[in-house]
């Protein structure tokens, strides 16, 4: 009988589009004896693991039925102990709001070992698709990600300390609060500030909307983006090739 | 004779070990013509390229002779042209301090097709190896990814936001300016504040030093650590496992 050892590797699949994992990532996958995976994960990515390996979704979908935190916490643990390698797939980043801390503390407490592949968080690398530089030397020093889903369910605190900085904002899970993070960039005199939308970013349904805090609802509206899409503010967002198309409409209707 | 398609494609080859690039990257290094590449890119990649393509180091070392931004920027119109397809290979991320946004202005002043091709930054990958979670629900909804080496050299005006704020901030190429930065949480009452400096970050020989603002520099000296090393401060760092150690020092220093 093959010896169990127990392990949980907790991977970032990154941001969608599978080549898009690390070369780490895809070892870990190849082998895994089982693989617990998110929605956001892209299955091609499960066909590179062993015949054998068990796979299971545990993915969150809004308004449907999923496996609670402590349900999977459990899982993990349980896995790891009757199968040995679990590798934990996850959408972005593990650590970037992926709730990787609690699970890798639950994991913990049984003594059963764990790691971590890092992947390229969306708030990095859909920004990088779309050649949107989240820093440029005498623009942006900085940037700052931080979650439209908070545990209480308001804007984060640090939105609000976010808007009167130069730093460059991504917020991510936060599109369903648009409307309230446009209000807070109006009231703080930023209603010119350049703004990115990009939903299914490296997908081939990719949809970007481009535009500035005062008139990107409008625009969201008529190009009818939605979820799951990541939210840029910042003066970087105007290097954007097509924002030049904004800008030159801009010039015309002043002139 | 070939038709020269010029195109430059810049790509992240991730924090320093080979495997943490992403599949992509592997693919666009295959193709490549011209490889113009970092100091702090892993030489391993190289070996992926054509037999026939042309590797160019151009790599930025602290007091050495190095290529001027304005020659890189030259070289990759200019192998674009005569050679074709150029890939830009940078360490971490093109667009976290990379200076990639100039480089691709420059590139697309000449008409030349670009891409990117992100990567790993140092700021999440070199984190998330060492198991500190960047976000935690309850602890910390956001992280700060600032430059330590500003155009003007001072300490980012960024960074004396950040230090008022709850995120986890991560600086880099900021290890020069250890003491100031130090000397700035202390003035914000966050002496006892979890920091963690990590050197070498996925290398065989990475150095990890954790401990809190008032007696990191202390550890630092004691670990004799030094560049090229990542800062990240935050209650989060509190979550790495060997920092159980630090906390079970104090209570037995007070007890």
């Amino acid at each position: 009988m093959k010896e169990i050892k127990p392990l949980v590797t907790l991977v970032g699949a990154g941001p969608g589009d599978p080549d898009l994992i690390t070369l780490k990532g895809v070892k870990a996958i190849q082998q895994a004896d089982v693989i617990l995976y998110d929605a956001l994960v892209n299955e091609e990515l499960l066909d590179l693991a062993k015949e054998d390996c068990t796979k299971i979704y545990v993915g969150k979908r809004a308004e449907q039925l999923s496996t609670s935190q402590d349900q999977i916490n459990q899982l993990l643990v349980d896995y790891a102990l009757t199968h040995g390698h679990v590798v934990r797939l996850k959408g972005g980043d593990p650590f970037v709001f992926g709730r990787g801390g609690e699970e890798i503390d639950y994991v913990r407490k049984f003594n059963i070992p764990t790691a971590v592949v890092p992947g390229l968080s969306s708030s990095i690398s859909l920004t990088g698709l779309q050649q949107i530089p989240l820093t440029y030397r005498g623009i942006s020093e900085s940037f700052w990600v931080i979650t439209g889903a908070t545990k209480a369910g308001f804007l984060s605190e640090d939105l609000y300390n976010a808007v009167t900085t130069n730093a460059t904002v991504v917020v991510l899970m936060g599109f369903a609060k648009l409307n309230q993070i446009i209000e807070l960039y109006k009231k703080n005199g930023k209603g010119n500030l350049p703004i990115a939308l990009i939903q299914n970013g490296s997908l081939p349904n990719e949809k970007i909307v481009l535009g500035r805090v005062e008139d990107i609802l409008d625009k969201a509206e008529a190009s009818a983006i939605g979820v799951p899409a990541i939210i840029v503010l910042g003066e970087v967002v105007a290097k954007h090739q097509e924002f030049n198309l904004i800008k030159r409409e801009l010039q015309y209707l002043e002139s």
